[in-house]
């Protein structure tokens, strides 16, 4: 890995979009979000990811001037389209709609329809988080896993995320439905390591912890087997019919084709409900409690959501935002 | 199993209740909820828990006259205080709030502290998606999973229900975020069978099908291990943050001590956001896409969260509904 300043890597990214067609203060900020993406370790769908993103700019499935307007609104919800424009900037300004309403409202709950991929998903928890709001926000993707008890993609892994904001640090939730992305399946073979649990079935439809025999059979899990599935469909369920948009099955099967998603974003203000310093005191008594409870190994204390990513956060700040140097090269010549 | 009728179950039920000092309307709600758990196939939080229920009303945990009270609301959101009052009235008052504001602002959020077990946690979303609404709650509970990386009891199985209406019956998730609950490695180990997937750790902290072992070192597993641990964490935060109740390390251990707990009810109506066709279109074809998908065993196809308790119910209403004969004869005794 080589280590590049968050400066460079942002204008770097920003000079490519602007490039590409992006006004200049849109470029900038879409490249912050990679950016910031990977300064916090999510390096999967931070820098590493923006060559596909350009593919995606390049193949016409990512507009890159369009941009978000609302359809319809009924007091503390709004329903926005996103006319395939860039998924993480669509995905913010939802956030922002959400973040508005719950200031007016208590809550406030933002469908987006015919959007794109919103990247880290985690981003926009944080989003909410800075402006003091619990946030829960999930979207929609191709089907990528198994129904429980079927053979075949037909679900989407539909990332989710649950905000909730701490001034001493945010505790930030953003988890795929699946166990194991296909991503990780990949990394895990390549390095010639098993799983540490179950990661899906085999060809004969045997529990597995090899990445390669669950690529082989396209069969990986979702989390809590049958669980994760049932949430997976209501999770789709509530995007695309709140949206009004698009749901897993009417998707691509190719990721480079995956466009007109559906997501959701819903904030809640703490401060609806009482003194915000009483609020604040529960959250950190339940992050007391975490800390306290005894781990398996003495040596790795039981952490938060969250509580990594400020931690790499601040490496990576401090030390310069790793980036493969080979992705790098590739992206210096886009 | 000895098969009675609804109304037989219901007015037996009810008739105790008033006897312990409910008024008879509540006392006759109450019962319903009880009976209608039973009747759509969830035994363990129906007729079968009411021994326990009526033993917590004669300890002094349920409190049978207390009725939920309004302390503060803000516009789409309200913070009720359950008095310790019966769990499962308490919940539906709680979920008819949040319809109502869901009726007049698109989207209601209501917060309910100091209350009591909710019993089947899917009679909720049941009622939201009667009212054509659809639903996302869950409580707190007392500590009864590690959380990932330790070893003892630190965080709650928290349920979590999503509820989607749709004319030709409603699809309702009700899941805990353990794997499976301590009833269930119960039951699994009287029948001398081991689980289907892994359900928690041995005491040598491997991972393991046994249900006795994990009995015997109190290591169940959240779903999808790490991901369910850090879900437990944020659904505890926001209900007590948002409800200023209790939060799961601040609950009694002993099930029949778990009094206090904090939950959360929101309802989102599917009107506000666009013709009610439209959304029920897309929620039937998602619906669709799921049975056309190819299933492992052809005899079995993939089922739709909910779409089993309405066969249930209907078989159960035909025939009379099932409750264990000793159970019956003790509740007779009550």
């Amino acid at each position: 890995m080589q280590r590049l300043p968050f400066h460079e890597l942002q204008a770097t990214l920003a000079g490519i979009l602007v490039r590409l067609g992006f006004a200049p203060a849109r470029a900038s900020h879409c490249a912050q979000l990679f950016a910031e993406t990977t300064r916090d370790g999510v390096y999967s769908h931070g820098v590493h990811r923006f060559p596909h993103f350009v593919a995606m700019i390049r193949n016409g499935k990512i507009r890159v001037d369009a941009e978000p307007a609302l359809v319809a609104r009924f007091g503390a919800v709004e329903r926005w389209d996103g006319h395939r424009g860039p998924g993480n900037l669509n995905a913010h300004a939802s956030m922002e709609r959400a973040i508005a309403l719950a200031r007016a409202h208590g809550v406030g709950y933002v469908s987006l329809a015919n959007t794109n991929h919103w990247m880290r998903g985690g981003t926009f928890g944080w989003q909410a988080a800075e402006a003091g709001m619990i946030a829960i926000c999930w979207t929609n993707t191709l089907p990528n896993l198994p129904a429980w008890g079927g053979v075949e993609p037909c679900i989407g892994n539909n990332p989710l995320v649950f905000a909730v904001p701490r001034a001493a640090g945010h505790v930030v939730l953003d988890m795929a439905i699946s166990q194991f992305s296909f991503g990780a399946l990949k990394s895990y073979r390549a390095r010639g390591e098993m799983l540490p649990v179950d990661g899906g079935f085999d060809r004969q439809g045997q529990l597995t912890r090899d990445p390669a025999a669950i690529e082989a059979s396209g069969r990986a899990l979702p989390i809590g087997y049958w669980k994760g599935s049932g949430l997976s469909v209501l999770l789709d369920m509530i995007a695309a019919m709140t949206s009004l948009g698009l749901a897993t099955h009417q998707l691509a099967g190719d990721p480079l084709q995956e466009a007109g998603i559906s997501q959701v974003f819903l904030a809640i203000q703490p401060a609806a409900f009482g003194p915000a310093e009483q609020s604040a005191h529960i959250v950190d008594e339940i992050m007391a409690s975490l800390h306290r409870s005894k781990p398996a190994d003495q040596h790795t204390p039981i952490r938060y959501p969250g509580e990594r990513t400020l931690q790499i956060r601040a490496e990576n700040l401090a030390r310069g935002i790793p980036v493969d140097p080979a992705v790098w090269a590739q992206i210096l010549a886009l």
